[in-house]
């Protein structure tokens, strides 16, 4: 307990995949992961084959439970394919790459919720089949359909994901559902608690991972009402980011392809934005602390590394 | 052309699962494989994880495409299991092995039935993607479910089969649905039509393999109106099944346990019965030839061999 950064109390992460699930990792790893409560974009999710498939939620999971493939950047290590060749020699529908071991938790998800439970009742039974600690939930139980208007028209998110590799120019981006979904119920609560020592935004795509959960009412609120320092991570290094269209999709949308430009996306909800080591700091962003640090996460030391700095970013802020 | 088996018109193959198959596959090396219509049970058909699982038609496609596995006994060759291992690991229901590239077949199945396909059509696409040239048909599109009142209680055919491993006593099998399901349509005009060589009833479990495919009413009626000779072979050996609960089943429902015992229940029904070389030829069966071969087909040799024995046997009948 010598730690500083395990002193604490209960941390908000707000998460999309692959990226953010990397921070979200980090933190679990250098506080009590029991009080980690991380909230998932699910504006992602999509039936495909008959079966609900939660890519955000998997990314997490699999990045808390050590499951993340570090090479390929998504899905499960020591992952096998035969699935994925053998429906292919069926001429079954093949643009979405599904794993082996990686649609066990398609399968599973998909009989639970046929069986009547709630995708957060699912997750919960996941992350603990897995062996994590921290708490993982969706940010709604209810269904939430990001929506791209693009030079191609409107794109469902994962045919403008995978299908069409993010190649379209995006002109506007909607979330079908979230202005009538409820948000979670432990999102909300742990939001509200008073206690809270920080509300962690990770690096993921503002565009379709955050903003998605920002979108519900219920969860603006409650994080423009949250008396914890809220901090937020870029996601882009050098104008680049490392997975994804987040920059592209900056450029499209007119925004400063920087750190910056997602800073400025979240003024108004944020307290402090960590921006890479590698970029210049920019110009003050009103009420924004702004702050420089190593955000590439290659290895686990690394996830700690940021992980710490943020939280120990946000105990100055709150003073602690 | 000079192999007189190849000479001959369109054959019916009724057919359960893996050892009826491996006639069926027989069967196609022998003869001009398209004349070949295999009409399969699917009373064992079951969901299970929310897929449609069609264990029969499954066994038979993969014979006809060389992808059995010629050990285990059931499913495909150089199988994988990780989705298994996985779907363990979450505590999901591990009660039914499914192998990573069979689970390909179920989620495509379960793919276009959802799109509103019949089962005949996707069993149907499903051989034509798999270079199958003999046709294979559900014996109905319609849901006929096998039932076994056991003292055990009544049981599902799967949980029967694999949960229980047969263990149960029977005391009565019945075919939910049976009564008024359609027989599956190119089934009924290949049994209707004039030119037929035979109807060969493969070496599978009578009683839940064979019934209940003779337990539609349009079935039956069409076998017992059949100008073309009906051959039945033995899936008994010296009284013992190759596989499965054959001779458990003879026992338990008071029929001799034997090859005579399998022909005795498909009198009225058949021309001929093949039995077991190793076997005794049982006392005279009223309108039964009986006719002794080597049934046991541990490769494609001894397929081809009986199926050449049983074509011959049938053109023998039919005066050819």
């Amino acid at each position: 307990m010598s730690d500083p950064a395990r002193a604490g109390g209960p941390v908000v992460a707000l998460c999309g995949g692959v990226g953010g699930a990397k921070l979200a990792d980090g933190l679990a790893r250098v506080m009590c992961a029991e009080d980690l409560l991380v909230i998932v974009n699910t504006a992602d999710d999509f039936r495909h084959l008959g079966l609900w498939i939660s890519p955000d939620i998997d990314s997490v999971l699999y990045a808390l439970a050590g499951l993340s493939d570090p090479q390929r950047g998504w899905g499960r290590r020591d992952e096998s394919w035969n699935f994925m060749a053998a429906l292919r020699a069926l001429h079954g529908p093949d643009w979405f790459q599904l794993g082996d071991a990686d649609l066990a938790m398609h399968v599973e998800r998909t009989r639970r919720l046929a069986a009547g439970e709630s995708l957060g009742g699912v997750t919960d039974a996941l992350r603990r089949a897995l062996g994590i600690a921290a708490r993982v939930v969706p940010m709604s139980d209810d269904p939430v359909s990001t929506r791209l208007l693009t030079d191609a028209g409107w794109l469902e998110f994962q045919s403008y994901f995978v299908r069409h590799r993010c190649r379209p120019c995006v002109q506007r981006i909607e979330f079908a559902g979230a202005a009538q979904a409820r948000a979670h119920p432990a999102a909300l609560e742990s939001l509200h608690a008073g206690e809270l020592r920080a509300v962690v935004i990770c690096p993921s795509n503002p565009f379709v991972s955050i903003e998605p959960i920002l979108a519900l009412p219920q969860l603006r609120a409650a994080l423009q009402a949250c008396a914890a320092p809220v901090v937020a991570v870029t996601p882009i290094i050098g104008g680049q980011a490392i997975k994804g269209p987040a920059a592209k999709m900056l450029r499209e949308l007119g925004c400063e392809v920087g750190g910056a430009g997602v800073a400025r996306r979240y003024a108004g909800l944020i307290d402090a934005f960590v921006i890479d080591q590698a970029d210049e700091l920019p110009a003050a962003i009103d009420g924004v602390v702004l702050h420089r640090a190593a955000t590439l996460m290659l290895g686990a030391a690394q996830r700690e590394q940021l992980a710490r700095e943020v939280l120990a970013l946000a105990d100055s802020l709150r003073g602690a």
